[in-house]
């Protein structure tokens, strides 16, 4: 029986387990990915486990967040981490190079290795046939100390690729119809693999933005053939020896099945507030549109960008609509230049800003009240753009062109009427500039760490106690994100290097006084529903709440990295044994629970708590042995520190 | 006995009183110009005028300040003002368009005309012979309005440029040579003239740099000729029918001299935190930089940033340091483009922002906890940069780029040993695009006005009491800037349209608990020393305390446009008869008057205050007619709607 290309990868690093879905195994990592706002606290993480410099292959960190630098707060942050970068052995993507996922896909993308990246978003190098999964930071930052990464093995989800898209449609309408289809639930536990003859129809920035957000699935990540596509968009980076066949045996078989005809996909577009609300354009076409942004995490590779400018090519923004470029890279916004692309933009009315994340994080460009805002960005969360009851649209660069032609919603087909299809491919030979990236220095031990006053030290977590009696602080619905959790935007980002600040904006959207009341109460719970904890990787939704005394939270559900980062930090993650319970508790109730750390640590998957009010209330704890010695330390930096005193 | 040029353009439009220096005067207003920070603001007082439509030859409304976005806010601003500019008969600079002074001069200003505008920089237009005046926001409101403006008449005073400037020393470098010969102060009650053979070897935009500035000299406003220079930036604008000759009388006096021969000025530097701190910079070359930014608000023409590229061409930045490129206008980055000059930047490892005034007023762009950051921008207050305790050197482009490339400060004549110097001029014809520029309809009285969340109604102010009972809520030092009273920068600005929420920042710099204590007490006073309210125009400095319940400032001496703006929101702008009596006035003491009304109204110049710990103080209340109307009424808007009722 052949096998499918994600185990073929997950096979070559596997390090402990074996590969049946559900087990816990852990992989080598050969690359990892820190942005600025995961990555103050990731290097904070690193310098606590003393390994002297990092131990993958490459390790990169980018500053492509926290761009906007209104006090001395964020200067002083990329001052920490390029002194980090120099001491440590990593690679540094300075401000204005571009956002991490481009740059990587770009200049240390390798076929057939593993990334792990602090950044929910890391899947993008799938484009490339990377196997590249998002994390917390502390995994990360083991992962650069030379620890393997835990995971649960994941189900490999097939899905077949047949025709090839028509003209005015991108990756981007395949990644929405798979939302549609599947939901921002449907990739839990599993791998995307796209296999089958419609893959060598699209580019590797076209599957880069399948990749990228496949995280929008909740998928553990996504992968795509290495192939001849792929080759040309290294050797068209210069870096043609980084390639190599990989494909899936030809009778490789998949846990689960679909199949998509590209021929079939139309322009799609995401309406307010979740990514999976996808419709057809045709279908809300009129809408008047406020404001348009293309760029950012993705879509904002040359192809896009430059099928953007032909779009606007002698041709004026609709009056009344501001429409915004966030090239993905500086090597994208030179190649743009070198074919005239960028003056097409300006001419035609448009904004272009330095290349980063920008408004796709919250950081600027934050819509009116009541306005229509068209993206090309991964998430439309609630309030994740920085407006309250935010009206956010994801589209494919080709529907925000139109948009921004015609100044309302419309059906990027009917750019026809105006221009041929203008078929904009990647270069085959990027002019390719690394000015913006700094390598470390063979000898970094001499260099100085230099830290701003906004670094705070991590603070110090006890172990699980044995008894506990906790009061439920805050009771959430389905799928909320840890935007809600944790919001960022320019006002919060620049505190995730100091957690006692950053604290007390907890659920700040949803309930302002969370933070002072949980602080207030001591321990306390949180109870919530589906796929609690989805979207962005940041471990701060978890780092924060811990903080201010969430020892354990109850859900229906968890989205994979979120859980991950509450063991992490030692918050036991229960689910329901009886869904129904969830409606049963509210905030203000207490339950109590005793001999815990026995029952943690023998194994035991059911948690019984007494409600104060009366009954009991059954929670399932899912985890690995390894992950109730995490839990059982009080975090998995606790557990790390008590081995190497052991030793 | 021949005439100056400034008594010309005065006279032709002197609408009340006579041309003798320190006279109360009124003028015709020609030109309007507002920007969103202070636009939002006079925009409502322009409302309360009740005027169907500006009265003036020309009103512009910028959008340049506000562009971070963060949240709805200045996104529901520029709402506001984009429909006010249509209803009102404004032309609309969209965000992204520019700054407003860089756009004036290209597209707008007109020799020998009177421009008013709502910042303090608006003598940019100098630079073609327009007569341009900060103003307040209220003052502009009602200039829009068909009101004369009214100002003591300053006296004039002629600066003969002789010589040329030596390669590597440009605009900027004369301007920080009469700050260095004549401080922040030197200024005040004055128009600055240039005249003399040297005027034609400057050009338009150089000329532009020293208007500009001649605001932080505390000046009324800088005139320059209208000659062949301006002739030829009009023609390569395509506005060369607007261009008229214009000159002072071969044998025309000044009030007051001054000499400069360009040839013997060199390459200078302001030292922090004061634009008339400077030094040659070969005094403090080797210090090391962190940052270096080109453009903003001055310096960032065509010449300016393409000297820049010039330098930097094949060459890379200095490692450790980040270098921004903030174009003043789209124009300038067409140009830019369009002559190679982008991708000389790029490649260079600059970072190119959108047009706009960004760090220049502290959106974004803060340098790090003792970091050194060179700028060319106009002002170096402390803090404005939007870190505390900031390290900001302002300079010419020349001395920024060769900072840029040897990372430390170094007279930019070293850079004659790297390559010739590169003699960069303006473009014979300028790369034309008016799409950010938005023309208002014909008739626009149907036009509505969308009104976000965030624009609060103005306040309402009462009368002037014939008895106050003040207390002493602040004492502060010489040279406090309106940066100090009133912060810009991302966190205050986009409350510009809502008094009450901004008044909560007034002195936050350096006594957090001002708003508190001013808002809780009641009827209070600010003492102060000399040249109080420098820098930005800004009337909120004036109408957040006033909400505060500030009703007198006792100072040394006032700046002219804050000045002005106290008596239009109707707080008493008093200097120490005996300066001496500063000592003896501290936080806390209490200080009354009675029959107030009666002194005002009658014209008496002393006011005598009884100091509850005991004793006199003496103040001056130099004042006109007109401003002690104003006083009594507890504001000029005030007055003007007693006006209008009483008609």
């Amino acid at each position: 029986m052949g096998q499918n290309l994600a185990n073929k990868i997950l096979a070559s690093h596997l390090v402990e387990g074996k590969l049946i879905p559900g087990q816990p195994i852990a992989i080598k990592i050969d690359h990892t990915l820190l942005q600025d706002a995961t990555g103050t606290m990731a290097m904070l993480e690193f310098i606590a486990t003393e390994v002297p410099r990092v131990k993958v292959d490459l390790a990169a960190q980018y500053v492509d967040h926290n761009l906007l630098q209104t006090d001395n707060k964020n200067a002083d942050d990329h001052a920490f981490l390029a002194s980090c970068a120099q001491k440590f052995g990593i690679y540094l993507s300075k401000p204005g190079n571009g956002v991490s996922h481009q740059v990587q896909l770009e200049r240390f993308g390798v076929p057939g290795t593993t990334l792990l990246g602090a950044d929910s978003h890391t899947p993008t190098a799938a484009g490339l046939g990377q196997l590249a999964i998002g994390a917390g930071g502390l995994d990360v930052a083991l992962a650069m100390a030379g620890h393997p990464f835990h995971l649960t093995c994941p189900r490999i989800w097939g899905i077949r690729l047949t025709g090839a898209l028509r003209p005015w449609v991108s990756g981007k309408d395949v990644i929405l119809e798979m939302l549609r289809r599947h939901s921002v639930k449907g990739g839990v536990g599993r791998i995307i693999e796209y296999y089958g003859p419609g893959v060598a129809t699209l580019s590797a920035t076209d599957r880069a933005t399948i990749g990228n957000m496949g995280a929008e699935l909740g998928a553990t990540t996504t992968i795509f053939p290495s192939d001849q596509r792929t080759r040309e968009f290294l050797e068209a980076q210069g870096r043609g020896e980084c390639w190599r066949e990989l494909a899936a045996d030809p009778d490789a078989t998949y846990d689960d099945h679909d199949e998509i005809d590209l021929s079939q996909v139309e322009p799609l577009i995401a309406c307010p507030s979740s990514p999976d609300n996808v419709v057809r354009v045709a279908e809300i076409e009129g809408l008047k549109v406020d404001q348009v942004i293309v760029g950012s995490s993705v879509n904002s590779s040359f192809r896009d960008l430059m099928t953007v400018c032909r779009i606007l090519e002698g041709r004026r923004i609709a009056p009344g609509l501001s429409f915004h470029i966030n090239p993905g890279s500086r090597q994208v916004l030179e190649n743009v230049v070198d074919k005239g692309g960028l003056m097409m933009l300006l001419l035609a009315g448009a904004q272009v800003h330095q290349p980063g994340c920008l408004g796709c994080i919250g950081m600027g460009q934050a819509p009116g009240t009541n306005q229509v805002s068209l993206r090309t960005f991964p998430r439309n969360f609630p309030g994740r753009s920085g407006t309250k009851e935010d009206r956010v649209y994801l589209c494919s660069p080709e529907t925000a062109a139109a948009a921004g032609v015609f100044g309302v919603v419309t059906d990027p087909r009917k750019l026809g009427d105006l221009l041929t299809w203008p078929a904009v491919q990647n270069p085959e030979r990027y002019l390719v500039d690394d000015s913006g990236i700094q390598a470390p220095p063979e000898e970094g031990s001499q260099v100085e760490i230099v830290t701003g006053p906004n670094i705070v030290p991590f603070p110090a977590f006890d172990a699980l106690p044995d008894q506990l009696d906790l009061e439920v602080m805050i009771k959430v619905g389905d799928n909320i994100s840890t935007d809600t959790i944790m919001p960022a935007g320019n006002k919060v980002l620049p505190f995730r290097s100091n957690i006692p600040a950053i604290s007390t904006f907890v659920f700040e959207q949803v309930d302002p006084e969370f933070s002072e009341r949980a602080k207030a109460k001591g321990d306390g719970a949180v109870v919530a529903g589906e796929n609690y904890g989805q979207g962005s990787s940041r471990e701060h939704a978890a780092l924060a709440p811990r903080y201010l005394g969430i020892r354990a939270k109850f859900a229906k559900g968890f989205a994979r990295i979120h859980r991950a980062n509450l063991i992490n930090f030692g918050i036991l993650p229960l689910t329901f044994k009886n869904p129904g319970d969830y409606d049963r508790l509210n905030r203000g109730d207490r339950l109590r629970i005793s001999g815990l750390r026995e029952q943690v640590a023998s194994g035991g998957v059911e948690l019984t708590w007494q409600v104060a009010s009366g009954g009991e209330v059954v929670t399932l704890l899912n985890a690995s042995e390894r992950e109730r010695a995490e839990l059982l330390a009080g975090g998995l930096l606790n557990k790390v520190r008590e081995e190497s005193h052991g030793r």
